[in-house]
């Protein structure tokens, strides 16, 4: 599982960073998920080798325009590039609303379905290899963080003790591997007793707007990685005495470090923070205090970033 | 008067070329006119010196996304970056009420007011030095050309005349430089005897999608400049075999060379064409066609390019 950022910037895009679009794509390299479609999310999608044909699903954090407003050009595009297979839209329910009134008013016509699920149904969704849920956040309208949990994890097979039992290489050894108990010399052969999986099943939090990480206590236990928000250093908030439902680097950083998370992978930073580190403020400043409160693997999203979460729950930038 | 394009792409935005989006600039270099805003036009934005804050009011030609879709997300990045000036919008209905659709749902809320005017009204919209009026075009759905007059002109006064006539330089002068007639020794002195303007009225006509480019015979006659789309060469179209509503190079050229205009400025070029000549087809199959049929002087629209009307009517290439 391959996390491409397409956009690492909150509220406004800036020369360097678009608006919020995080793609989520699988060992193949070709089918992917996208989480938020912040305007100019396909122009980020140009500049990769993924395909709007790929595309298994879209899920949307809150329908902050930041995070949605790329959404109906998005699917336009997709049309016009001439997909037919119908496409899943997970999102909070104005976002469905709100794109069939785009469809009405700008004579908007897809050549494939478009289903639209709430996220307040807080349903697990199943693809082919994921399954995926969500969970409500805190912010200044209803933000939902998705986990992503793999499905189909590789078996393994056990063979040295199948042999010493005295079960040759067969159709058995086939049905064991698919977790099925089999029956062999009058005996039933519990697949769990020959099969086990290396490493646990991967495990993503892909978080909106949110200024109560508390509330992802329980829900991120089992995830290797947490995408969350870090729109501020706490002293920035501090002035401005609001934080408009968003979270400081500090805020989100204790709370990783209080959990044990594996790995902090944060984003969506305000447009103020600079790339350049010898501008100020500059996105060295989030590094630092986030660094400062958290003391496992850091890592500050950029645009067109991509990051690789190994089987072994490992999460480490992909370089080209 | 200058003419920056943001967007010179049909449909679908490519590397090099986004959806349709042209600044109008006045004089002074800051304050400005926006026709369409296709999606990421407020990216393109951030490449230019202009500024949210100067902008004076927006065009939209028709309701299709690749001319609308930057709206709300250009209008919600003026509002962060501190807007309160009103802006005016003027655009066919649908634009208004789904713009309304867009704030309800997604929770936008904008510092300053936005007034809406129904491009159908086709009234003449004055502001500082120029005036704006509408035609209807041919398209798929209703779609409008506009055109900029230039209102405030620097009159020539003839001061050779006035002192041969024994006037002499005095309150008089600014009064008659000003429009208003004078009364001088018993005499009514008509300021139109001593004021001239050395050049006619810059005029720039700029369209939305069209497929029938007679219908601007008339509306293009005082215009030193038409701004239109040339989605496909004419070889293109009837290999589709539909037009979709467009014009081919051909097809406008013709109609420019009928009408003898001073200046054709292309744009809304379909994603096919490559920028690079030497790729298949090229943005320099529109150019030959297009010069086969019209001998005037022709622009093809890059992606901010600026185009300067000088007042002499001539059109020529900003180079920085």
């Amino acid at each position: 599982m391959d996390l491409l950022f397409l956009g690492t910037s909150a509220g406004v895009p800036t020369k360097k960073r678009n608006v919020t679009g995080l793609a989520l794509i699988e060992e193949t390299g070709s089918d992917w998920f996208l989480v938020d479609c912040g305007e100019a999310t396909q122009h980020r999608l140009l500049r990769t080798r993924l395909s709007l044909h790929d595309l298994q699903a879209i899920f949307i954090t809150h329908v902050h325009g930041d995070h949605c407003y790329g959404l109906p050009g998005l699917l336009a595009s997709a049309g016009m590039s001439g997909r037919k297979k119908p496409l899943t839209i997970i999102a909070p329910a104005g976002i469905a609303e709100w794109f069939k009134a785009t469809q009405q008013f700008t004579q908007l016509y897809l050549p494939f379905e478009v289903d639209f699920l709430p996220t307040e149904a807080l349903d697990t969704w199943s693809f082919a290899h994921w399954a995926v849920d969500a969970i409500p956040l805190s912010h200044r309208v209803p933000s939902f963080g998705y986990r992503f949990t793999e499905t189909a994890r590789e078996p393994y097979l056990n063979t040295e003790k199948l042999t010493a039992d005295g079960i040759s290489r067969g159709p058995i050894w086939g049905q064991l591997r698919k977790g099925i108990d089999a029956f062999h010399d009058g005996q039933t052969l519990k697949s769990s007793d020959y099969v086990h999986y290396p490493h646990p099943a991967r495990c993503v939090v892909v978080c909106g707007d949110n200024d109560q990480p508390e509330l992802l206590r329980t829900f991120c236990q089992p995830a290797q990685v947490l995408v969350h928000e870090s729109t501020y250093t706490q002293e920035v908030a501090d002035k401005a005495g609001d934080t408009f439902g968003h979270s400081s680097a500090a805020l989100i950083a204790t709370f990783a470090q209080s959990i044990a998370l594996p790995n902090l992978l944060l984003t969506h930073f305000s447009a103020r923070y600079q790339a350049n580190p010898e501008q100020s403020p500059s996105i060295e400043d989030i590094r630092s205090e986030a660094a400062h409160y958290y003391q496992g693997p850091l890592f500050l999203a950029e645009d067109l970033a991509r990051y690789r979460l190994a089987k072994t729950g490992d999460l480490s930038l992909v370089t080209s």
